[in-house]
């Protein structure tokens, strides 16, 4: 992985395509570049298929944290301090859960120093009154596809009740 | 949304593409429908970007559950449990984490029903002792991109870390 | 308040209807009796009104008692326990709830006796595994008809959505 | 479910009486326009009984949620923090309790949204430092007339025990 | 049990003597009616030796009531705290205890409404943060004279590895 | 302190006098020994008055612990289990609580020799499935006599309640 | 033990080093002594090896408490918070950590009176919220010499796998 | 950091000395390769002073973990599983605490892998019920010589006392 990759990798993210027109034009770097680069880490197995579904650990974002925080109780207070949360470097899902009240937050990481710094971010939000924060030593199942999850009568039924 | 634009949806999900030519030959739907239907669902915003992410809501899986999994303590135990876990239909993310040796589950469902039924089910693994679930009022924020959740420079810097 | 009056109140509760004659049928005290036993509890206030909701502490049922019910953790486990929790005497409120999967009971009672008899049944049911009580010691709130606790518009608005 | 039927029930409730004649005065609904409706609601099961007890089913209150609320702690603030809580919409019963000295709070709602209000009122009582919800994933027993709890002789026995 | 009873009991136990001379000068009691009526108690077996052991429910005392309290954290804190619980009404025992540093308290009370007011005593104090009570079902044991606790060896033993 | 001593106080407890008779009739010590050594014991404060209260760290049982006791659930085990924990050398109080079902129970004890055979006796319970031990850091109160907690009039009130 | 002994002690802890001239030079004890009595200490296991480590029990630090720390959430408060903790007397080893966010500390001491001390040094922090002390009832292993936890492959492994 | 290194710093902490002698003889390392080694540890700060205290970052165990253990509940089992814990890899200190009943583990580690191999430990160890993690972001402190922890006049009255 260079930095060039990663570039890629972020306009991919950011621009939800994988087209290596506008890649290149986001990126600066030439459209054939790019194809050529997206080929070869589809080959290298950083990038699984397709949908250009990035491998976290080829990524070096090996550490996986669940975070639960306690913040201070107001009104409203949920949807400023869950933006402020969401906002954080890392962190990748933020939902605000009825038992507690709390805000439950996962966030991947690349070494203990980014640790250190998750935490000092928490910290730094005035409403944030307690975090309690998980390591995870081993992540079973991280399906990017929820649709995968379901059988598909599931799904079909599920839409035939709802009209 | 009809049985149709499932199909197509879950072959995108199952083989990690928007190729029309897979997806035809997968669902046995004519290439052109399958061309047609994917452009549509991206104008209904159902698919938001080229990448084909879904929108959870517009397929009525308006309901995200968090539960957390104490299960029996045994050698390896986590092994088979956690593959259990993962199994379970509406099942999207299973993390095995440090503190109190637990599992963290996060479930996307329809209604109520599927919330009945996906108890039912950590009930039905042996192994399970106890479940603690709660309801999510609101997803703050749920990325199905990660590299989104960086800066550019923060990946290249950890990135030279590794080297 | 005399075995007449109990036994009259619990046909109202049983019937479900204030009907003197059904009330005569059902008790075998003379359908007058009834009828003027009535009206004398309604003006003492033990019965508040002509729904006949009837007053707990006019009854001598003066303790309320929270309960928080853990229960093997086993297939459907929760039907049966649950049956077997409302089965139990001056048990009045069964929940089966999501957070921990337990049990939430509510109870009335007249005495400490039955306060320990209450306790002893818990103990009885083989699948519980642990309850812990809490003793109410105000009562803020207890309304009979749960459409006192809405305005108007929110549930005709409810309604409105549902179809 | 139309307006109609809902102000007539909710002049039940209010008045405590199924009388066409109050309900008529009170909702300004033909008097025998109410007859006609109350007893089309007991045949299809909207109201159960002559007592007029209604079925929160029917009437689209499909969701449970039973909150402990933890309040700051000052001289009777129990009394001021209660009352408040039982005047949020949607809140049937609320209990002091001695175990943590918190509230027990029932609820009744008919979507997401008004959880999510219910949450949101709450949040917006100064005094209250923390709540936490539990889903009811199902109700086993939600006996309305507490008599129906016991066996006649236990009643009469706890009357004789007072005397 | 009359006033005069009670008088004498307390004067007991305020003097820590059981001699008639004594408790008659302090409650203003004939001395021979002090004799003739401690003899009638112990007979009556509301005390229970020459001690002068009182039955706690021969005197309506009969709940007891556990409660652990939080208060603020600062310096010296829980001289204060400690002599403000130790002077409610009722409270029998205060410990400082070392485990998450909050005082166990047993409190002996008559009825509901002395549970009612004993919570609102605990309120009043500025530091008390927080608290939780247990509500005895039983008491199993309550040794008035410690020394039964341990057999004869023990206290000896004990005695001469302190010399 | 020597063995006599002790024997004279056990004698005390056991017997429930402070009677230079029936003392040295149970302990085979000189009635006038008993005498002459109670009266000196009461000088030196190690009992403090008529009622004959001892000093417990006069007696060298200086150390206090608070255990929580969580025993297996079935029926009436907590009369056994009760009976157990009570029959433990140094266990002063035993009470059975409602909340969590659990036992809340009082030691006291010379040294640490003690407390790890207090600990290993409460493992040898078998119905014993957990138990957590608090070390009291201070005595704030500990009143032998509880009249002593109540104001006259409380009492007589109380008493006048009951008739 | 005697005062020279103990100041050669903490000569040796503060210098790191067990070289009889500078501790002689350190502490003012004469050169000879100091080495007389090193070699003494060793013979009598106060000293357990030339590493010259110490026997706590030999010393009358009998007592070690684990305690939690929980303090009040601001940015970096753990590095002020942290320090003030590590130079209270007694205190061994300071830990932040993830879960909860809290310290965990390790102190010896050598009786009940320092345990009172350091309770009141935790609560003479202004940023400490709440603590909760452990008393060690058996240390079952305290290896000063953290290699001997491993096998010799196992580091050498780790070390291979840093390069 | 190469084998030969590790292998001398394991014979230091096995052998208790830093004598090139002793070390040779363990290792069969030539005696005056021990001490050029040794020097040089010294200088580059991997071995911190004359009682060659180790520097665990040098050596790579840079993760620090707490555990919580709770274990069955069985007569003397504490000394078993004690003892069990002691055994397992990278395990430098356990506390068999009062508090709950559970012991305390701090353990030192290289890297996830190591992590992962510790909890597995732990689970196949048959009485361990369950355990709760927590990794350490920062050591504060971790003083090697207890007696840095105290002031001199401190321990020399603590001595004072027992004497």
């Amino acid at each position: 992985m260079d930095e060039r990759n990663v570039r890629i990798l972020q306009a991919v993210a950011e621009l939800g395509t994988g087209s290596p027109d506008e890649i290149s034009e986001y990126t600066d770097i030439p459209k054939s570049t790019v194809h050529y680069r997206l080929t070869k880490l589809k080959e290298d197995g950083v990038v699984s298929n397709d949908l250009l579904d990035v491998d976290l650990e080829a990524l070096g974002l090996e550490i996986t944290v669940v975070t639960e925080v306690i913040a201070e109780y107001d009104e409203q207070y949920h949807e400023d301090v869950g933006e402020q949360l969401a906002a954080i470097e890392g962190v990748n899902q933020v939902y605000f859960t009825m038992g507690d009240t709390d805000f439950i937050v996962i966030a991947h990481l690349a070494d203990r120093e980014m640790v250190h710094r998750l935490i000092s971010d928490y910290e730094a939000i005035d409403e944030v009154v307690r975090t309690s924060s998980q390591f995870v030593v081993e992540t079973v199942k991280d399906e990017p596809h929820p649709l995968n999850d379901f059988e598909l009568e599931t799904v079909v039924e599920s839409i035939a009740d709802e009209d």
